[in-house]
């Protein structure tokens, strides 16, 4: 059962706006392709699409507070922790983190975090020309993923 | 004194995913375009680069609660309305609401919402590189707008 | 039959980049902007998504040069027009003027060319599960749509 | 001295559209990232803004083929090559690979080509407040990079 996942990524150039940071709507995608990687690192599949119809997480809620931007090639390491798991539902909070670069030792360490983010996500199934519906969700994301332990520092206080 | 606008703009192809709807991450963007264009119809400004250094509104927290998605070509009515007004800062909520197509009468209503936002954002400066730092708004600013009148009908209960 | 088109459109923050300036990737979803506006105003469809598969028109070949930058809040006129048309393909060229804000006249002038781009794009179909496939055009945007007439001075010399 | 790179990066749902591929456009995005994660590899900077005014890489022509779609979750690998180097100017051929998964041998082999796209830069230097104008590229740059040599199957007939 896996309740925590991280990834690293670095900021592209045309990621960046003309105040010479990362857009903040880029934030938002940045926590998708964390939520995915999760997926795919427990074998999961986020979105089907096979014919009769498709299945998939929608987006109920989204939101994120930014601390200090993240500038054009910089590296940001992106922790993603489940907070709520129902039976069609999930519930993520992110914290974001930029990675210093090697100093003398070589070693890189993550910084202080400079945003903070979450997602709630609803199972949903449609068929063909129909309307996206919650459903539960399939039996394996419900055997792989578990909520996280609460952090003795919390970090939504 | 201005405190509410409105904007309605039409569903692009490249904003919709290939789960058929637009991505969630678009919503902040269209919120972004409302807050300028709302600043625009009042001769304000909200990003300067004058050559000794930039000042503009950065985000401090973003949210968006999805009801409803929106389609390709869906035209959307964007609603703004200012919920709080600090020294250095501001605070928005908006409405998306699909606008449905003329009927009979001739007439172009907005639906009930399909999404819900919210922007906080916090007026700063920086010269030539160094940090950006909170600062008061723009005297020109604070004379122009003012905090919404609270609904009968409160929209975020 | 129309084989012209054009509209115009105002630069938002979030289509800029840290060097200040429009991104360029961007040219190329305000040409898909403008093909699909043509379209729409011809009551044409562009995608389709009918239950039994999708047609739509799928992109061969894109290219954009770029003369001047565009920069936030400029107005661009985006001209469209036919160069080829076949029994699955159309090609277009565009050009990107920089509308001048209006001086003591109140007349408002598109500038000189600031980009110029091309698109061909051909008619697909696809099976639920199958690849898409080329496919003759509907007779509607057939007989909607002709090869602009060339000009006296050719924009692609 | 270099001329050729390779990098491979994964499929975002954000970069796929309501047709269920990659948005056309995305692939422009894709290559300035090729670009410029070659510079990095090179130890070299792509856009500088040094208070004193900012030098960067315009581009001046962009152009894509698509011969087939990439997909959701897809690994592409794209490869560039500088096919010509001028006094200010760089002009890049690229291709884009799908990577096809791992068979029982555990070798990732790259597919036949998907995309082949061309970018044209030019390196600018601006003063606050003053306009873009091309330059001689920095020395180290020059000394770093070369024109590829010619393929014995060319790549662009």
């Amino acid at each position: 059962m896996a309740s925590e996942f991280r990834e690293r990524r670095r900021i592209e150039f045309y990621e960046t706006d003309m105040a010479g940071i990362v857009h903040f709507s880029n934030y938002f995608r940045f926590m998708e392709s964390t939520e995915h990687a999760f997926f795919r690192s427990l074998g999961l599949a986020l979105h089907r699409d096979e014919g009769q119809g498709m299945t998939g997480w929608a987006r109920v809620q989204a939101s994120c507070e930014y601390q200090a931007p993240l500038h054009y090639q910089d590296e940001v390491e992106i922790e993603l922790r489940v907070r709520e798991k129902g039976r069609s539902t999930l519930a993520y909070d992110f914290v974001f983190r930029r990675v210093d670069a090697a100093g003398a030792t070589g070693a890189q360490g993550a910084s202080a975090p400079v945003a903070r983010g979450a997602l709630h996500v609803v199972h949903v199934a449609r068929a063909h020309g129909g309307r996206m519906q919650a459903a539960a969700m399939p039996a394996e994301v419900a055997r792989a993923i578990e909520v996280a332990p609460t952090l003795e520092t919390p970090t939504r206080p």
